[in-house]
């Protein structure tokens, strides 16, 4: 079943009337008509079942049926990560929506190229992913930071760093197991540019009291690669796949 | 610096004329001149440093200079994937190489939509992948099969069939542990594609002996992203990353 990320309150028996580019896609792309049922969640409410009231030139209105799930989210967990080549963060913002992250953080290291991205864009990305993977909420881009900003008003949050130079340990031998029945503390994934970190940002991150340092393995991973090996890591050891 | 796949043997003081194309990669793209250095690995005889003996527009010649790395190859891992849409299936064959597998073995099943490939484009986006990834083979890509062709001719290589539907254990608690000291046995990840396996194909692979079944996490997840996560947790567990 089609599932649509709305910005309406979700409460019994209400109306909704889709956004523009929403209606389009309903009814002229997917071909659904009056009748027809999709999935409408807003990150807070819950996922509803709706049926399509009114498709027509003017728009398309929905009617809300029941919820058929409460509200839920996933482990907190933030991927930090360096502004690489567009289509390479296009596919780490969807990546990240499908494996769970709460929020994408754009840094801005010493090597990276870049220091700007269209936010709007990636956030509509995020949007389209969390439709589809099934997902209550959808995870918030964050507008870049420099490294050292980020790290200026760093709020405690476990860090786990991916070193490709050196002699960290792999990354299920470098996570911490969680005390059984208690979910995992909030941590953030980062991720270098394709050029890695600087020695002195390595010796930076490793120097941190809240930072892990760990290994994906004996190849060079690209960013996109580095980032889905982290996350999926992360979920398998501390979070909700476990 | 820059690595090369070639097909030519490699020894001590040979000569190697490049193929047209990585001559022109060489010298027109990444602006390389007589005299400067390269990496070459052909899959047989390790990591070679070779020298840029001539350049011109008749093409290109290497002088090998010395082995640097001898030759060595990862695991045992089959990738064996359903036809996906082309950009997704390219994208797998990078990761595949990255995450290094050592085939990757093109699958028909019940709900593929596609039955041919462009297996060359795939080999190419492979080699590619193992140049950049640092890795000393180039994976295999293998010409695709309907799943029961391939079930009928499979020689107990050990299966990890990623399931969406149902509940089978997460894929870190369904590998095996590996004996300390010992390698891993063969295996080969299955992954469907985006449709999922029909009821018949679910049962049929659940009543393999050699197979296992497992899940990756409560959303549903794109066939690239299954395939990175999978071979990721694999390397992580029974692979070069533990």
């Amino acid at each position: 079943m089609i599932r649509l990320h709305v910005r309406n309150p979700l409460t019994a028996g209400a109306g909704l009337a889709l956004e523009p580019d929403q209606a389009r896609y309903l009814t002229s792309v997917m071909r659904r008509g009056v009748g027809d049922e999709v999935l409408v969640f807003n990150g807070a409410d819950g996922e509803w079942r709706a049926r399509l009231a009114e498709a027509g030139k003017r728009g398309a209105l929905l009617a809300l049926v029941e919820q058929v799930r409460p509200q839920a989210v996933g482990p907190d967990l933030d991927l930090v990560i360096a502004l690489v080549k567009r289509t390479r963060l296009e596919t780490i913002v969807e990546k990240a929506a499908e494996l769970g992250a709460r929020r994408v953080r754009l840094v801005i290291t010493e090597r990276t190229n870049a220091d700007h991205t269209r936010i709007e864009r990636l956030q509509a990305i995020a949007t389209e992913a969390a439709e589809q993977t099934g997902r209550l909420d959808v995870p918030e881009i964050v507008a870049p930071l420099k490294l050292e900003k980020m790290l200026s008003t760093w709020n405690d949050r476990r860090l786990l760093f991916c070193d490709e130079a050196g002699d960290a340990p792999p990354v299920l031998d470098a996570l911490p197991l969680t005390a059984r029945g208690r979910g995992p503390e909030p941590w953030a994934i980062l991720i270098g540019p394709e050029g890695g970190f600087s020695p002195a940002e390595r010796d930076r991150l490793r120097a941190l009291p809240y930072a892990t340092a760990a290994s994906l393995g004996p190849r060079i991973l690209r960013a996109d690669t580095a980032a889905i090996s982290a996350l999926t890591l992360w979920q398998a050891r501390l979070g909700d796949w476990a």
